[in-house]
């Protein structure tokens, strides 16, 4: 059991329609499980889609705009009835310190989760271990948001011929591996002499923001970017002056970022067909999809 | 224009399913609408239900139990979001002012609506005009509850036969209804010599409680009595321990309050069909129905 995969939980901006809740993101990744901005119904639409609370080792919200996180409060109660044993996590702007609290005690529970918030006060890595890290940037929104960039390390694949040449084996290659160089026969041996660069997977998840930097920064090489397309390039100058994206915005962020795929949501309710922003996004970042409520976009090793 | 119907929102208890949304009930009676108890996803649950933000004129919350209100964040947004103008009173349980608060000020957004907090501190009339009035009571359950009772004043029909016989018309009829009595060529007409007494319609909601009197009180002669049942009889013990109702004590207490229609809602997960409810309830109440996401229940005038 190692699926790599995103479950988009929800894809409307602002309100929730028939056809789409307010927005939330599971990412299943290894033994992780990273909720990211869950608006209001997002437990419901977890049992929609099989995802169950104790799956959430972290959350990460954006903002603090309803649509990104009234569905914090019935996540975290959530975790409580269903006993979930491990810590939680949460990260979220920390000028919403308030917002967090008011979400966490926003009616009477039996409050046993191991909460651990994380208030997001600084850009750069707020977790990560041997293999996975979190990182953060400030993004470009009315109210302060930040994108956030989930990502394996890069590694190195080892050729076995190389080694075999060389005559590394057992013990000999973890320590190469973990040392970068290994004497061997009164010879220095260096890990770039026998692998060969692996670059980790990572996601980006960008989302309320007008074009900025950070974003490109976030997307950097990504396996796939999630990212905000409120709007259609007609609604740039609304786009704009709300600080939010275009499709054509954000298949521009996808292709300067060179980020293999791109999955665009948080669409206005005033677009009925997802025909046009596909249209829009194809030519700049032809790996592209507008995602529904209940799509799953696997990330294979 | 003066429809009277429960539109139900949502039937599940503690935790949402895939065939039920948490709690959630709007009656629409003329041109007043009340919202109540709200739980997570109300707020799409209405668009699903095509209810408008702008029919709510009261929401009534009995208990702060997150299942009851964590809507309430989402209906209060959407207030403002579609610019509501007219005043809206929510009516809660006073020793909830905190998660009041909590809820009200969940996220960011900007608050234009015209919210009229009224906390309940006694059991008795919340309000009322000349024709409708808001009652509470207060239930038994394992945090405080609030039962509530919707109803139209008594009024009387007129009898024309009689009038006309007495030469009693335009003005004066006006005047005799409005004073119960009526000085005519000399002789005092009673209201009651030339009317019949009509009984005004109503609605009872009874929602997290064990067994008591004042859900009796509530449901005195409603015409319908929203119960939850969230067990059936053989969980009648865990009813007992957690302070909710079975579907056989549901309609005893329709039974003894002589409501004319029992609706059974807020069922607990482990059961997947509604027809123990209904076998449990039938004998004691026949007019009985186990309501679903989305039904509307008629109060034909």
């Amino acid at each position: 059991m190692s699926a790599r995969k995103l479950i988009v939980l929800g894809t409307a901006s602002q309100v929730p329609t028939r056809q789409r809740n307010h927005n939330g993101y599971f990412l299943k990744w290894d033994e992780e499980g990273i909720l990211f901005d869950p608006g209001e119904g997002t437990q419901r639409q977890m049992t929609l889609a099989n995802v169950s609370a104790t799956e959430i080792t972290k959350i990460c919200i954006t903002h603090f705009h309803g649509d990104h996180c009234l569905g914090l409060a019935g996540v975290i109660q959530r975790l409580s009835l269903d006993n979930v044993q491990h810590e939680v996590e949460i990260y979220y702007p920390a000028s919403g310190q308030k917002y967090f609290e008011n979400l966490r005690d926003a009616s009477i529970f039996y409050n046993t989760a191991k909460l651990r918030p994380r208030p997001i006060t600084a850009p750069g890595i707020l977790w990560q271990n041997e293999k996975l890290q979190l990182e953060t940037q400030p993004l470009r929104h009315s109210v302060e948001s930040w994108g956030f960039r989930w990502s394996e390390k890069d590694t190195v694949t080892m050729q076995a011929e190389k080694l075999a040449a060389l005559g590394i084996r057992g013990v000999e290659v973890g320590r190469l591996k973990q040392q970068g160089q290994l004497e061997k026969d009164g010879r220095v041996i260096l890990l770039a002499d026998v692998s060969v660069p692996k670059a980790g997977q990572s996601m980006a998840f960008v989302m309320d923001t007008g074009m900025c930097d950070a974003a490109i920064a976030l997307a950097r090489e990504a396996s796939v970017l999630v990212c905000e397309s409120t709007y259609q390039a007609s609604e740039q100058k609304e786009a704009e002056s709300r600080g939010h994206l275009t499709a054509q915005q954000a298949a521009t962020i996808a292709k300067d970022a060179n980020a293999k795929m791109l999955v665009l949501t948080h669409f206005s309710q005033r677009y009925t067909s997802m025909d046009g922003f596909i249209r829009e996004a194809y030519p700049i970042h032809p790996n592209v999809i507008a995602v529904q409520d209940g799509d799953v976009v696997m990330i294979r090793k």
